[in-house]
């Protein structure tokens, strides 16, 4: 069960040269993620931690907010040629599957915007977030920040041997790393995280930091709040609707957080400044990036 | 129509204090892909070039395979509650719609495998893939692979101002760059290359490369074969079902594309190295890996 990677050889090419040599690959299969029985989607991702991987899509979906929620979890007979369990489909079973009709569903969250414009779709998710972010009194301390990357990348280990994996951490107020998840896709390694707290009774996730490898977009910002966190954290950029939608809930956004700088993209108030509170944009400071992500 | 960046008021954090000031974020904005006017998927990306992104699509999920099969584009009436058009709904009409009955691809080409394991989500696309595409000649010499993360680069503008944009390009054997989509999905700029590409009646794109800008996933492979290319190129790394397909194609898989060197997965005997041909790895290269990538 634990294939997070796969060794393959490989030529590697160095200069007008090549040589084959043996490398590790980050891992990547389907799921197909099942409610009651019925499918519901199907992911790639890597495998390991499925029932967290699972568990958090459906608190993305709105469809679970609490371990009460949450019935069961069990992989199905999916099987290989060879007749061997693949174990590449999870059903997940409601406590009270009529309070929560898996037709309302059926297009999921983000697609079921009637106008289809960016407002809409911030309008639907925010109709699905139970928990009262916008007032979650965390504060943070700039320092605490820019503490949370290195704790995030030291505690990969998929990604030391392929470099090829998207990282979620789930921290408490003072910096402390609770919870870390890896996976070929970056929406899949926050839906194991968010789904690893869930299973440990942990939701509404208040005053809590989730810190992403990547980007932060409207899907991201989406999960992390209907798990009730109140801040998210990026390491490159975030989308335009990953902001407004913050700003719509309440949440903090932080993205280019490398170093000893960040941008706050909402609720900006959260972070503890030293000194004076920050100054209004009219001194007409230059408009460019400080860093730039590949 | 020109939403490709959005204006937003940041607080800048450096050190232990920040300052308020404009800053510039990729736009992201539903798009609702209908055919013959049932809705087909809805996906989040970057406004522009919304055509080339259905067409490419369309492609990507073995649908349409060239300009003829391919009978119109049109916006939709989408509207926002202003009663504007938001420009975010896209329908398409096939030029033989019996031919390619949307029932067979109500959930797509990658979560229709039955049996649910990578093999078997190999075996569905290769059944797909309409062009010969382990028969193309193509010879390429890494020098000219090594340039083309700095072409692709270069010709990006939006990423330029808001730092948050994937990339693909599309190039002639030559290296030479013929068209370069950005957005903040991957898949997506991939749909815009090949829409593109497509549109100007340019499939199967026999003897070209592209790149990504990131890593490449199985379902970015997915898409390279579906239009015909010979070599899919990525900065960052691969996935084990990406070079799986690949490997079963007979597309060259190129990882790692950084400075002097690279990673050659699958169907190196396309890329002409100096000197003699590639080693065995019997003579126990050391395991592990020169670029990793955040």
């Amino acid at each position: 069960m634990a294939r997070a990677t796969a060794r393959r050889r490989v030529v590697r090419l160095n200069g007008p040269g090549g040589t084959a040599r043996p490398d590790s690959l980050a891992a990547e299969e389907p799921l197909e993620i099942r409610l009651g029985g019925e499918p519901l989607t199907v992911t790639m991702r890597t495998p390991g931690h499925d029932f967290d991987l699972v568990a958090g899509f459906l608190v993305g979906e709105g469809l679970v907010d609490g371990t009460e929620a949450l019935a069961a979890l069990r992989y199905c007979a999916g099987t290989d040629a060879d007749g061997a369990n693949t174990y590449n489909v999870v059903d997940a079973t409601l406590r009270d599957p009529a309070a929560t009709p898996l037709s309302a569903h059926r297009n999921l969250l983000t697609t079921s915007a009637c106008g289809l414009c960016g407002r809409d779709t911030v309008d639907a998710v925010r109709t699905h977030v139970r928990w009262p972010v916008a007032a979650d009194p965390l504060r943070v301390a700039p320092e605490v920040l820019y503490a949370l990357p290195e704790r995030l990348r030291a505690a990969q280990r998929t990604f030391d041997s392929t470099g090829g994996l998207h990282a979620a951490g789930l921290f408490d107020a003072s910096g402390n790393l609770l919870c870390v998840r890896e996976d070929v896709g970056r929406h899949n390694a926050v839906d194991k995280v968010i789904g690893w707290a869930l299973r440990e009774g942990r939701l509404p996730l208040t005053g809590h930091l989730l810190l992403v490898s990547g980007r932060a977009s409207f899907e991201l910002t989406q999960k992390a709040a209907l798990a009730g966190l109140p801040l998210l954290a990026a390491v490159s950029a975030p989308s335009s609707l990953a902001a407004d939608l913050a700003e719509e809930l309440g949440l903090t956004l932080v993205g280019f957080l490398r170093g000893q700088s960040a941008n706050v993209y909402t609720r900006a108030d959260r972070v503890t400044l030293a000194g004076s509170a920050p100054t209004a944009p009219e001194a007409a400071h230059h408009d460019r990036h400080d860093g730039h992500d590949q």
